[in-house]
């Protein structure tokens, strides 16, 4: 007679989510697909079911990394059917004369999509699981960070007590879960925020009576004015989601503008294509506070091996690079990859997404910080645009060994972001060398040049 | 008949500190002797009624700075008799062995006073000026940052009300003040708080039976064994305190020393010459928690032009460049200067006051943290000691073109923390190409080394 052996498979942890924006919905579609039991708490009502976006139309640009997060879980096609590809720049100058950048090569484009529509997408699909338990209106007020007890105020402001194996905070730039953990004390969390001088406020571009959009769809336009900055990205109603970021103080400023006629003026003066474009700009800005652009540094992102932070929670950036959401997709499905390769071991994947993801998120937010000044100033710079040429047609001839900054950002579903800044500021410096040769703007499609970057680049890349 | 004519001289404004800790303490006396009605209040009782700090007798190194605001009250006399000067730092290697170094030329010094002792002095002189009330006990819990009305907690609970034209954050720091100005919705105070991977114990050694010290008196000693130190300040009374700083987390760290056989074998290993002149350090090791090293930054220091932070609370450091009390009373002397030039215009004194010494302070702050390395490393390093020489003997050559940092820091009264960390920098590029001259070691004082050094500061620093 065969032996009975009782296989006792281990029961997987119960986790509980705080946040059910795209980074957390995200993250309990990842782990349900793993088999674990996820509850997903928001503190907002369901969106689709209330207005709360109404008139907000934040625009995210997907690019690779966020691609890659999504077709693990096999519905990148579904989103990209609600996306617009953007191939390139479109920069506005003061005269109304436009110029063309591509962001890469071939058909490569990042992503205009709405951020309430991937949100809404993404709790769609989570609804369907049945791993998944989603609370809307549910606030977090407490947590208990010795056995993940939560406390959470309902709609009817019903204390709803949670318990769970693991939490994780992905509840964004104002965290909760992220003030509660530095109350603790003796936990030696260090922490940052900082903002930026620049504030921003949204506009819009309608579209035309017939839907179609007013400028090139396929791109994303900006007016670089230096210090300040206009930029519009598509939505397939045929709309534009215009953002203006300026400084808050200062003689051209959120601050100082406070009159008709001054608001008027600035726009006629600044923006002369754009102001017939924008729905009502002088009184949307007159209306509108100005938004605070802020970044927040934290570490540690793990309380007891049993809280982490995840996406803007641990890491939030400025929006200058279009990574914000991307690097949070991608913190997901690091994440998710460490379930496998540990077997599930919590803690170790806890860790190990810690200590992988840290250096990576600090770099992405330092590239972001730089990027306003390209955005705002370099990109309207005759200078800059024939070193963007340069590198591009460089890029060409030896592809593996040259790969320009923002392609390893943003059209790389993978090389780590600290790798992409240390490889960049290299890049950099050849860049500085080779614009120094005498005539460059003459000279610079000659093999000459060409052969002294490979140099240079062997040396210092190869 | 003389016509009468009424002077009606403007009233001073009322001001509370919050916190009569030196910096507090020293604040309340500059302003006091310009006029000003002072209200000072303290969470903790008075300290010289109660044992607050029997068994913690922390050190200060106070130098040059501290002195000239001491100097400005006419108080620096009586400081002086209570403190030992330290004319050089006495590095202890792993054999015993002792080198000097001279801090400064001829008899210059920083001066060890006990934390305690300073405070309670400058306590004393303030409950001696009808100007200055003191309230122990008192503890902030609320403050309106539009009328400034302050809300304290005191001994038995009951709750203090108390209202006033400024308020100034003396507080520390971990400020009570700071925390509610960062609860502040639209201020956009960026800040930070960062823990060093270092914390420390406090252990001591006893004096000699006839109550003289047992190393020597008038130095600072240093145990630097890279990546932990241990050092000594000597007091009146015959006794060392001393300060242990190590890692809190890894191979040799206080989170790994747990055991006492392992504590001992520590001790005895690195501390040969020290561990018979500690007073139970194995024991007082074991019985410690060790207590963290952090640093804050935050912008802006003022909320309406009305409250201020100053000290700790806007910049507090590490202690390793000896200047976190010193830097402090600089704030003092400053403001208390800007009151003068400004002829009391205080919207303009504390504007002019946040100005001026943000950058400073966030230089000394800078140049605290990298001095441990200073300290626990090259303070051991023959080369950085000869480095030291050949900069010693060429400010006595040039003595205007060339400063050493740490005098420029410790022995000026006013050379800004700004200037000095700038200057610094350019001095160790020199030095560093100064000491790749071949056989440096045997040749150091040859007339060639010090014109060379002359032609590099001339064009570098001229």
């Amino acid at each position: 007679m065969a032996e009975t052996v009782e296989e006792t498979e281990t029961e997987k942890e119960a986790i509980s989510i705080v946040g059910a924006g795209p980074v957390g919905a995200l993250l309990a579609l990842m782990l349900a697909k793993k088999g674990y039991q996820i509850d997903l708490f928001e503190s907002r009502p369901d969106s689709r079911k209330t207005n709360i976006y109404q008139g907000k139309s934040i625009n995210f640009a997907l690019s690779e990394r966020g691609w890659l997060a999504l077709e693990t879980l096999g519905i990148a096609n579904e989103i990209r059917e609600q996306a617009i590809p953007m191939y390139c720049r479109v920069m506005h100058d003061l005269e109304g004369n436009l110029t063309k950048q591509a962001y890469g090569k071939d058909n490569q484009a990042i992503w205009s999509v709405s951020r309430s529509g991937i949100n809404e997408q993404l709790i769609s699909y989570a609804e369907k699981s049945e791993l998944i338990n989603i609370h809307f209106s549910h606030r977090l007020t407490q947590l208990n960070f010795n056995d993940n007890t939560a406390v959470y105020l309902d709609s009817n402001n019903q204390v709803v007590t949670h318990q769970s194996d693991l939490v994780f905070g992905a509840d964004g730039a104002f965290s909760k879960v992220r003030r509660l953990m530095q109350e603790l004390p003796k936990q030696r969390i260090s922490y940052s925020l900082d903002y930026m001088p620049q504030s921003y406020i949204e506009l819009s571009i309608a579209a035309n009576d017939d839907g179609s959009h007013k400028l090139e769809k396929n791109a994303l336009h900006i007016w670089p004015r230096k210090d300040f900055m206009l930029i519009a990205l598509p939505n397939l109603d045929g709309s534009f989601t215009c953002t203006l970021f300026m400084d808050q103080t200062g003689d051209i400023s959120f601050d100082a503008l406070k009159e008709h006629s001054s608001v008027n003026a600035f726009f006629n003066q600044y923006f002369p294509d754009a102001v017939s474009l924008l729905e009502n700009p002088v009184e949307a800005f007159l209306a509108k506070a100005a938004s605070p652009l802020c970044l927040v540094h934290i570490y540690p992102w793990l309380v007891n091996d049993q809280v982490a932070l995840i996406g803007d929670s641990a890491h939030a950036m400025v929006p200058f690079y279009g990574q914000g959401m991307n690097c949070g997709f991608e913190d997901c499905r690091i994440l998710s990859d460490l379930v496998d390769t540990t077997q599930g071991k919590w803690p170790l994947v806890l860790q190990e997404y810690q200590r992988s993801r840290k250096p990576n998120c600090d770099a992405i937010t330092e590239l972001a910080q730089r990027n306003f000044v390209e955005m705002s100033d370099l990109a309207g710079n005759a200078n800059f645009l024939l070193r963007k040429k340069i590198e591009a047609k460089f890029h060409q001839q030896h592809p593996s060994l040259w790969v320009p900054l923002y392609s390893m950002v943003t059209f790389s579903p993978n090389i780590p972001y600290s790798k992409a800044l240390a490889v960049g500021d290299i890049q950099n410096e050849i860049m500085d060398q080779i614009m120094q040769t005498p005539d460059i703007e003459n000279i610079w499609q000659d093999d000459a040049i060409y052969s002294a970057m490979y140099e240079l680049a062997l040396t210092k890349l190869g």
